[in-house]
C-alpha cells in the first residue's frame, strides 16, 4: 500500500491516523505541495489524480482519492478497530461530524484557496488568514454544538474510541492553531484533541514526525 | 420522515433524489435561505442543526445532518436499489467522485460563501460569479477525468444504475449552468447528466418541481 500524502496536509493526516489505528503498514511517498510550483500538479501525479490533490492511496492496483472515501475504504477492509459504530443513525452522527469538518471547514481554508484569495481576489495575507480564520472557528463552533448533544458520549467525539469524526477534528485543530482561532468556545473539542493526541496512532501521525516534515 | 430543505439548495437536491430513488415517502419542511435573513439561522432550526445550514433529516427522533451522512444512512436503512457497488474498490471510487463534488467545488460555491465573498471581501457581483464560476469548472474538469478512467463505465457515472455520484454530479450542474461555467470539456458528464434528468426520481427531485420553488 502507498500513501501519496504531505506532512502538513490535513486531509493525509487522517488517512495516516487511520492506517496507524489499523495496523496496516504502508510506504510513505512525499508529494510537495509548493515545491517547484506544486508537486501534486506533475502530469505523473495528475495521472494517478486529476483533481490535483492529496492523498492519494495506492492499494492492490487500484487507485482510490479522496480522504474520506479512503477511511471508508479502509473501515470496510480492515474493519477492526471500528472507526463507525454500528447502528445506522450512529453512523450517520459520526459521519456528519467528519463531514462538518471535511466539507464546511477544511476546503475553504486549503493551500489553494487561500492562494486564490491573496493571488487572484489581490487580499492581503492578513485578510487572507482572516478568511481562513472566519471559516475554522465557524465550523468548530457548530461541531462543538453538534458533539456536546451526543448522550453519554465519552472521551472521543462519538463514544470511548477513536471514529471518523475524532481523524476529522485533530487535523482541523492544528489548521485552527496556525491561523490563530479563538478556540475558546470549543472546550469539548480541544479536550478531545488532548485525548487523541496522546495515543501513538495520532501522535505518529503528526505533521512533525513525517518523513518530508521541514 | 421529515426532510427539513430548500428548493434550490443542491446538497437538498442529492437527498430528495434518494429518497424518490429508494421509494422512501417524507414531508417536505421548506426552509427558505434567503427569507427573513434566513430561515435556517432561526433557533428554532439551529437547535436541529447547529451547523444552520440544510438539509436535515429527522427520523424516528433522531436528527441527521450533511447531505452525504445523509445519504449513506438512507444506503444502510433502505439498501435497495443501491447506490453504493459492493466491491470496497469500486465503493471507494463512487465515493471519491460525489466528494470531488461535495469537498472540491459544492462547498466553495454556496450561499453563504459568495455572500462572504461579496460583503466582507467587497467584491462585485461579477467577480463573485467568476470565482464560482473557477471553481465548479475546476472541480467538473476532473471530474470528468475521473469518471472517463472508469473501466467498462455504463450510462453513469460508475455502472449502469445510478450511484452517489450522479446524484452530486446533477444539481452541481444546475449550479455550473447557473454560474454560466463552460461544460464544453465535460461530454461525459453532460451525458450523464441528461441521462439522469430523463429518470421520475430525478425529475421529481428538481429545484422547479418542489412546493416552495419560486
Amino acid at each position: 500500500m502507498k500513501l501519496y500524502n504531505f506532512f502538513r496536509s490535513s486531509a493525509s493526516y487522517r488517512v495516516r491516523i487511520a492506517l496507524n489505528l489499523k495496523g496496516v503498514p504502508y510506504e510513505y511517498v512525499p508529494i510537495h505541495l509548493r515545491r517547484g510550483g506544486g508537486e501534486q500538479y506533475t502530469p505523473a501525479y495528475k495521472a494517478l489524480n486529476p483533481q490535483g490533490i492529496i492523498p492519494t492511496l495506492e492499494d492492490d492496483g487500484r487507485v482510490l482519492t479522496q480522504s474520506l472515501a479512503i477511511l471508508e475504504y479502509l473501515e470496510e477492509r480492515y474493519p477492526e478497530p471500528a472507526l463507525l459504530p454500528r447502528d445506522p443513525a450512529d453512523r450517520a452522527t459520526v459521519r456528519s461530524m467528519a463531514l462538518a469538518i471535511a466539507c464546511e471547514v477544511h476546503p475553504l481554508q486549503n493551500l489553494r484557496v487561500l492562494n486564490y484569495v491573496k493571488d487572484v481576489l489581490h487580499h492581503t495575507e492578513e485578510e487572507t488568514n482572516a478568511w481562513g480564520r472566519h471559516w475554522v472557528t465557524q465550523g468548530l463552533t457548530a461541531l462543538e454544538q453538534m458533539v456536546r448533544a451526543v448522550a453519554n458520549r465519552g472521551a472521543f467525539c462519538f463514544g470511548s474510541a477513536p471514529s471518523l469524526a475524532d481523524l476529522c477534528l485533530v487535523p482541523q485543530l492544528v489548521n485552527a492553531r496556525r491561523f490563530g482561532c479563538d478556540l475558546s468556545a470549543c472546550p469539548t473539542l480541544v479536550q478531545i484533541d488532548a485525548t487523541c493526541c496522546a495515543l501513538p496512532a495520532f501522535a505518529d501521525a503528526a505533521p512533525e514526525n513525517q518523513p518530508d516534515a521541514e
